[in-house]
C-alpha cells in the first residue's frame, strides 16, 4: 500500500484492487444475467466480432453533422448486412448485431414497428406476398400513426382511409394541415413502404375509427417519393438524441390502394362496402403490449451501462484530503456518492429479472390469444403500462443521477452518459406518455378493488397479479407479518403492498375530487407493490440459481433495492400511519432505523461494486466512455480523445484573422495601446 | 365559441382567448420583474436592436459542426463589438448585448471569471497596465483553475509557481499528467491571458497553497500559443451544451513570469522570497461568492424561459376527449399539466425576486469587505452555498419538467428546452458540486444551533439571517402560529422553519453517524426554511408595489410556491410528527387537506398562466422555440423549421446509391423476388 505512483497510473491500480477485493464470481453473475453460459457467449462473440470490424469503429462520429452522420448510419447497416451474409447469420443473430452495431439507425422501426404489426395483423395473401420480402430488406418499413396534432389520443387521428366500391380501392388522405403523420422514424428519408394508421371511411361516410393500411411510399427503382406523397425528415431531436434516425413526416394527397392492402386479419371490408369486424374488441391490442414488455429488459441494461460506468469512475476518481499514503480518498468511498450509485446497480439487477418475467408472461397470454383467449389481456396491459412508466422514469433519472455523480467530468461528451441519456429519454414519453399511462394503472387498480371490496366472499385467488395486495384487505392480523426488521425483505414487502391497499383506498373514496398528482401517486404504488412481491421470489430463487456466496450478495443487492423503495415511499407510509414507529414520534425520527439500514447495507455491498458491474459484461467498445474504461486509466483515455477534437488540428482557430484579431486590435487602440509591444 | 376552423388556426384563436381571459396587467408586472419601467425599456430596446440585426439570426446554426459553430460564435462576438461602436454603449450595455445575442461565447469567461478577479486581486501597478485592455478586449482572458483530476478539492491542485529570487521570476509548472489545467472556457482556442491557480512554492521549498497569477498564453501578433505551453479544447460537451465555448486545457513546462505577475493585492512575495499574509484569512472570499449570488436571478430566468414555451404550447395544445364544439380538451387544463407548469411558474417568480434580495446583500457585504469588516462573510457564503443548491438543482428538474409536459415534440431540437436544458444542467456541478455544498451549509447550521443552544440565554437577535428558524427552538407556544389554515402563508413559513429546528437538532443528536442522505436533506430543509422567510416578505410587499389585483394574483403564485414547497417536505413533516393532522392517522390520509389546497389554487392561478408567463416579457427571438411562438401558430412554425433541415434538401437522400439500394436488391434477391417489378 505505500507505493507511490503518479495519479493518472494509480487509477489503474485503484481498479485492479477493487477487483481483487471484490468476492463476485463475474463469470457466474454474469451468465446468470444473461440467461445462461451459451447466451454469454453468443453476446459476447457477436459483440467481440463487430467491435474488431474497422468498418464499426466509433471513428470520428461524434463530429458530423447530422446530415453526415445519418449517411454514415447507412453505411453501417450496408456493412451489417455484408456481415450477415459472410457469415451466415440467423435472422434473430442479424438483428442482435444491428442492436449493438453501437449507432442508432432507422432500419430500428423495420424490426420494432413495421415488421411485427404487418406480420400479426395482415392477411395471408398479403403476408404471402411480402413475408419473404420484409424479412430481407427487400422492403424497408415504418409505421405511420402519431400525427402533427395527435400522438396519445390514437380516436383523434385525422388522416382518413376512404374505401371506394367502384374500384375497390381505398384513398388514403390527409385532410388537414395537423394530419401530417409526424415523428415516424425511417420514413424520413429510408423507408420504402409503410403501415399507415387511418380513419377508415365506409362508402356511407361512416367513420369506424383507426385502421391500419399497408402503402408503398418511394420507388424500389430510385428512392423518389411516388405521386401524391409529400415526405421529409422532421429535423433534429433534443440533446442530440438519435441523431441517426430519420423521424419523418408524411402527406398523403388522395393516394389510391388497392382493397387487399387493409390490414385485415382481424376485420376487413368487404368488396362492396360493408365492414367485418373483429372477433373480440381489443384482439389487436397484443402487439402493442410487445415493444411496452420489452422496456423493462432494455431499461435494465440502459441503467447497467450507467452503473458501470459511474461505479469504475469513482472507483478511480480521488478527491478531498490526502491520506497518509498521499492520495485522497476514492470518491465512491463517501456516502453522497456510494448512496447515489448502489441504488442504480440493484435497480439494473431488478429490470433484467423482471423483465425476464414478464417476458414470460408476454408469451402465455401471447399463447392464449392465438386460441381467443383474452383472459390475461387486461391485467397484462396494466402491468405492462404501470411497469413502463416505472422503469423509464427511474431509469432516465438515474442515468442522469450516475452522470451528476461524475463531478465535472459527466458533462463531458468523452464520459458517454450524455449519449446514453439523450437516446434513453424519449422512452418516458413514446409507447404511451407516462402521464396518461398512470391514469390505465389507476383505472385498472379501482376496478379491481371495488369488485374485491364489494365481493360477498372476497377470494384473494381471484385477483390479477397487479392487485394481488388488495388481499391484505381481508386477511385479518397482518400487522405481525412486518415485525423481521429491515434486513428481512418481506419487511419491505409488506409495507409496499399495504401502502398500495390504503392508497387504493383513499383514492376510492376521493375518487370524484382527486387531488392533482393522486394517479401519478397511486400508480407508483400499486406498480412498485407489484415489483415488491417479484423482488422477494427472486431473493427466494437465489440460493438455487448461484453459489451461497453470490447468491447472498445478490440478495443484499435486491434487498436495497427493495429498502430505498420503502424509502422513496415514506411520505405515503408516514401519512397512513403504517410505518413502524411513526405512531411515536417522540422517540426521535422514525425513519432513522430504515436509513441507517440502507447506509448499513450499502457499506457491505461497496466493496462488490466494481465486481457487481463488470458482471454486466460490457467491453469498452460498448460503453465508449473515457471514464469507464476497464482498465481505470480514465485521464489518459480523456487524453487521447481529446486528441481527436477538430478545434485542436490547428494551433490558431479558424477564425482568428476575420473575427478574433479585429477584436484585439480594436481594444489595444482603444486603451491606447494600439502600437505597444505587449 | 361556436365558430369551427382548422386545428392549426385554432392554436392562434386559444392562444388569443387566454390573454383575453388573463387579469394580469402585463406591462405593470413586467415592470417590476424586470426592475422597473426604465430597466424593461432598456432591455427590450437591446433585444429588439440584436434581434433586428441580419448578422445575429441565429439562422442555420443548428446545423453546424461545432468547429463551425465555434467559428460563428466569433463572428458574433465580432459584430456585438461592432454595434459597442456604432452605438456608442457603455461598458454594462456592451455586456447585455452579449449575453442576449443568443449564443453561448468564449467572451462570456473574461467578464465572468477573468476581469472580476484581477480587478479584485491585482495589485494597482498591475492593475493600472492591464485595466484599460481588459476593460476594451485588447486581451481576451479565462481562468485558469481546476485540473485534469481535480476540480473541489482547490487545496489538491497540483500546478506549482515557484519563486526564484535570483530573477525575481515566478516558474509556471505542471508537475504531472494530471496537473493539466482542464475544463477552462476560453482557454481552448480564444483566450491570449490567464489568471492561473498555482501552489506559490517558496524558494526553501516551503508549499504555501493556491494563489493566482496572471499570465500570457497566446501571442498578441499571430495568436500562436507561447514557448513551454501547451493548450487545446477539451472536446465536446454532452447534450451539445455549449458548442460555441472552447472549455481548453493547458500545461505548462516551466514557463517564468515577473514577480509582479502574482495577483498580490492581499498577499505577496518579497524580492527575497519571503511570503506577507493577507490581512485576514478569508479577505480574498469575496469574488467567488459572487458568482454564486448571480445565479439566482439567472435560474430564475431560465425556468421562465422554460415555463413561457411549456404554458403557450400546453394552452394551444389539445388532445383527449372531443367537446361539443368538435375540438379537444386544451392540455394546460389536465391536472396532470397545470400541476407541473404552474409550480414552475411561481418558482420562476421567486426566484427572481430572492435574487433581487441577494443581490442588495452581497453589495452590503462587499461594501463591509472594503472596510475590513468580514463579519458578513460568513452567512453570506452559507446563504450563497444553499440557495445554489436549492436553484441549480430545482432549475434543472423544472426544464425537463416543462419539456416532458410538451409530451412528443418537446423532444424536437426546434422545441427549444432541450438547448435550454443542455445549456443549464452543469450549473449542478460547476462554482461548487451541490453535493459539496451540501455540506457547506449543513456545517453552517450545526454551528449556529450549537452556539444557539448552548447558550446561557440564547437570543434570537443574534441568528444569522440563515438561521433564523433556531428562534423557534426558545419561543413559547408557537404551536397556535399554524393555525391559519393552507391560505395563510405563515402556516407554510411555520412548518418549513419548525421543520428545519428538528432536523438540524436531529442531526446534531446524530452527528457522529448521519445516514447517508443526512447532509442533503438537512441542507435542503435550511435553505427552504430561509426562502421561506423572504417568500412571506415578499409577500406583504407586493400590496405597495403592484395594483391590488395584480398582488392578489402574484400573493397567491408565491403561497402556490409555499405551498409546493410544504408538499415536497412531507416526509420530514410527517417523520417528525409536526404535520398538522398526522397525529389522527384514523381520519383519512392528513395530507389530503394542503394537496386539495394545492389543486384549488392552481385552478385559481389556471386563467392568468398565459398571462404571468407573457409579463416575462420573453420575445420569439429570445425563446427560440417553434412551440413557444407567441402567437401561438406551433404547428405551422414547426412546418416552417422542418423546412430547413439539411436532409430535406434532396428528395433522394446522400448515401442512397452506395448504401441503400444494395440492400434493397440484396433483399430482393434472398426474397426470390429479383426479378420482379414491385
Amino acid at each position: 500500500m505505500a507505493e507511490r505512483t503518479t495519479p493518472e497510473k494509480q487509477t489503474r491500480i485503484d481498479l485492479q484492487r477493487a477487483r481483487e477485493r471484490s468476492e463476485v464470481d463475474i463469470a457466474l453473475v454474469r451468465d446468470f444475467l444473461h440467461g445462461g453460459r451459451k447466451q454469454w457467449e453468443e453476446h459476447a462473440g457477436m459483440v467481440g466480432l463487430l467491435s474488431q470490424d474497422p468498418a464499426l469503429s466509433h471513428g470520428q462520429r461524434l463530429y458530423l453533422t447530422r446530415k453526415e452522420r445519418y449517411k454514415d448510419s447507412l453505411r453501417l447497416a450496408k456493412r451489417v448486412h455484408e456481415l450477415q451474409d459472410e457469415h451466415g447469420w440467423t435472422d434473430a443473430q442479424f438483428r442482435k448485431a444491428m442492436d449493438n452495431m453501437g449507432e442508432s439507425s432507422p432500419y430500428f422501426l423495420h424490426f420494432l414497428a413495421f415488421e411485427p404489426v404487418v406480420r400479426s395483423q395482415a392477411s395471408d395473401e398479403l403476408l404471402a406476398e411480402y413475408s419473404g420480402l420484409m424479412t430481407n430488406r427487400g422492403i424497408i418499413g415504418c409505421y405511420l400513426q402519431t400525427e402533427l396534432a395527435h400522438g396519445s389520443n390514437v380516436g383523434g387521428l385525422e388522416t382518413t382511409a376512404t374505401y371506394v366500391p367502384q374500384t375497390q380501392e381505398f384513398i388514403i388522405n390527409s385532410p388537414t394541415f395537423t394530419s401530417r403523420k409526424w415523428w415516424v422514424g425511417a420514413a424520413g428519408k429510408l423507408a420504402t413502404h409503410a403501415v399507415v394508421q387511418a380513419l377508415l371511411i365506409l362508402p356511407d361516410g361512416k367513420n369506424l375509427g383507426p385502421h391500419l393500411f399497408f402503402i408503398q411510399l418511394r420507388s424500389l427503382e430510385d428512392h423518389r417519393v411516388l405521386p401524391g406523397i409529400t415526405m421529409g425528415d422532421i429535423g433534429p431531436k433534443a440533446f442530440g438524441g438519435f441523431a441517426a434516425v430519420d423521424n419523418g413526416f408524411a402527406v398523403f394527397d388522395h393516394v389510391r390502394i388497392s382493397r387487399r392492402f387493409m390490414l385485415s386479419k382481424f376485420s376487413h371490408v368487404t368488396d362492396d362496402g360493408r365492414y367485418v369486424q373483429p372477433p373480440h374488441a381489443k384482439i389487436s391490442y397484443g402487439g402493442m403490449l410487445y415493444i411496452r414488455s420489452t422496456m423493462v429488459t432494455t431499461g435494465g441494461w440502459t441503467a447497467a451501462k450507467a452503473a458501470t460506468i459511474a461505479v469504475r469512475y469513482a472507483t478511480v476518481r480521488r478527491q478531498g484530503n490526502k491520506s497518509a499514503q498521499g492520495f485522497e480518498e476514492q470518491i465512491i468511498n463517501y456516502p453522497s456518492v456510494y448512496n447515489r450509485l448502489l441504488p442504480i446497480v440493484s435497480r439494473s439487477y431488478v429490470l433484467m429479472l423482471l423483465g425476464r418475467n414478464l417476458e414470460k408472461s408476454f408469451a402465455a397470454m401471447s399463447q392464449g390469444l392465438a386460441h381467443g383467449d383474452t383472459s390475461l389481456l387486461a391485467d397484462m396491459h396494466a402491468m405492462t403500462s404501470g411497469l413502463k412508466v416505472l422503469v423509464t422514469t427511474s431509469v432516465v433519472q438515474d442515468i442522469e443521477t450516475a452522470r451528476r455523480a461524475l463531478g465535472g467530468h459527466g458533462y463531458s461528451e468523452y464520459a458517454g452518459l450524455g449519449r446514453i441519456y439523450a437516446n434513453y429519454l424519449p422512452a418516458a414519453t413514446y409507447e404511451g406518455d407516462n402521464f396518461l399511462l398512470d391514469l390505465q394503472v389507476v383505472r385498472a387498480a379501482l376496478k379491481a378493488y371495488k369488485r374485491y371490496s364489494s365481493a360477498a366472499r372476497p377470494d384473494p385467488l381471484t385477483l390479477p397479479p397487479t392487485a394481488r395486495y388488495l388481499r391484505l384487505l381481508s386477511e385479518q392480523s397482518v400487522a405481525d407479518k412486518a415485525t423481521g426488521g429491515w434486513a428481512d425483505p418481506h419487511m419491505s414487502v409488506y409495507l409496499l403492498e399495504l401502502r398500495a391497499v390504503h392508497m387504493i383506498r383513499e383514492f376510492a373514496k376521493h375518487e370524484a375530487d382527486p387531488d392533482a398528482s393522486a394517479p401519478q401517486r397511486m400508480s407508483r404504488a400499486a406498480t412498485e407493490a407489484f415489483v415488491a412481491v417479484q423482488v422477494e421470489s427472486f431473493i427466494k430463487d437465489l440460493a438455487s440459481e448461484l453459489p451461497g456466496k453470490d447468491a447472498h450478495i445478490l440478495a443484499d443487492l435486491l434487498n436495497l433495492y427493495l429498502l430505498t423503495t420503502v424509502e422513496s415511499a415514506l411520505t405515503d407510509l408516514l401519512s397512513f400511519g403504517i410505518f413502524p414507529g411513526c405512531q411515536r414520534p417522540a422517540n426521535g425520527d422514525p425513519t432513522r432505523e430504515l436509513r441507517r439500514a440502507i447506509k448499513h447495507l450499502e457499506l457491505k455491498l461497496l466493496p462488490q461494486a466494481v465486481g457487481l458491474t463488470d458482471a454486466f459484461g460490457f467491453t469498452d467498445w460498448e460503453l465508449n466512455s473515457a471514464l469507464g474504461v476497464h482498465d481505470g486509466a480514465v485521464y489518459e483515455a480523456l487524453w487521447d480523445c481529446v486528441q481527436t477534437e477538430p478545434l485542436n488540428q490547428t494551433e490558431v482557430v479558424d477564425g482568428y484573422h476575420e473575427f478574433v484579431k479585429p477584436v484585439l486590435e480594436r481594444g489595444r487602440r482603444l486603451a491606447g495601446r494600439g502600437g505597444a509591444k505587449l
